[in-house]
């Protein structure tokens, strides 16, 4: 698949079907993930892939509670019109349904001194992409999400995860039922400056 | 291009000529960015993109001093052999001229309640990512760099951001002296667990 065609049609993808994915797909959306940069090169990086229907049955409850607990005061924004409403009407069923995703994988990162300046997030979420990106290429759907970090702790300890390393993020992926396609966004010109915050020009 | 051939041959490029790069490529690059994901769609991004040579010359100065306070004991491992310690060269030498790069882009994010939860990283190094692609595409080299940090009050301040916005990052964008190609990486079995921490299995 060409880049450009890849990146303008991957969209999040939050209804999967429960059909499995073959283990060899696995493998090769994580080969391009590690492809990515990450500070120093020096890839502080892990992926735990959670196909265990125990284990994702438990981080879906966690999920859910913290999509409750950050996003419960949204119902009524819902069943309004528009992109917005959309996305939370998606992401809803998402966190209701979040163990049935055939796959999860969970980034993590060891944290280390550079990090406590820099945040750890850059030496991941291009790894993330890469591995969206991949996943779009052979027609997997994803879905980057946070918000099973209201429950970290309790995800760290079900997966045996250390002290000293966080998990990042959990991609959800499957066989979409949707198609993929190009996402809303802001003009580009609207979100960029020249030479000074504010300073906006016309595209060429 | 390929999207795969992109993934794979996309590495830091710290040694860049210092030809200008038209202004056409700058906006196509950011408009493969913004189809990154962001949390809720929520696009808390902007993208300052800095040509003017003084404030190169600033911000440059400030990112030489958080090199040498984050990385100033590593001037022995430089001397050394090997994959480590020829990234270290080559960011001592970014380091020393980062304000020759012809273009400057530095992504900032909008603070958010979510972003609490989740670090803001996830919604912006996707698109990072896909910047730094797209640049790939048209044979333009970039840099992931978090060192400007040491120094981001004065950074902010220089290019006007607001409070309550942070910089991210730091992409030096130019045409390379080198060439691309794949960077050395740990094998995908070794940072792949699956169902728990340590649990790796072989690639079938």
């Amino acid at each position: 698949m060409e880049l450009h065609e890849a990146m303008y049609s991957l969209r999040a993808m939050r209804r999967l079907k429960t059909d499995p994915v073959p283990e060899e797909l696995i493998w090769k959306v994580l080969d391009a993930a590690i492809r990515a940069p990450s500070g120093g090169n020096r890839q502080p990086w892990n992926f735990i892939v959670v196909t265990d229907a125990e284990k994702k049955r438990k981080i879906g409850e966690w999920y859910l509670d913290g999509w409750q607990k950050m996003y419960g005061a949204a119902q009524g924004a819902m069943e309004a019109e528009g992109d917005q409403a959309r996305v939370l009407r998606s992401a809803d069923h998402l966190a209701n349904h979040l163990a049935e995703a055939p796959v999860f994988i969970i980034p993590t990162v060891r944290a280390s001194g550079v990090a406590a300046v820099s945040g750890m997030g850059s030496s991941i979420f291009p790894a993330v992409q890469n591995l969206m990106l991949a996943a779009r290429a052979e027609g997997l759907g994803t879905t980057l999400t946070t918000l099973h970090k209201v429950h970290e702790a309790e995800v760290k300890e079900l997966l045996g995860v250390p002290e000293g390393v966080e998990t990042m993020c959990l991609i959800p992926m499957g066989w979409p039922k949707g198609k993929f396609g190009q996402g809303p966004r802001l003009p580009v010109e609207k979100v960029t400056y020249w030479d000074g915050w504010g300073e906006t020009k016309a595209k060429g």
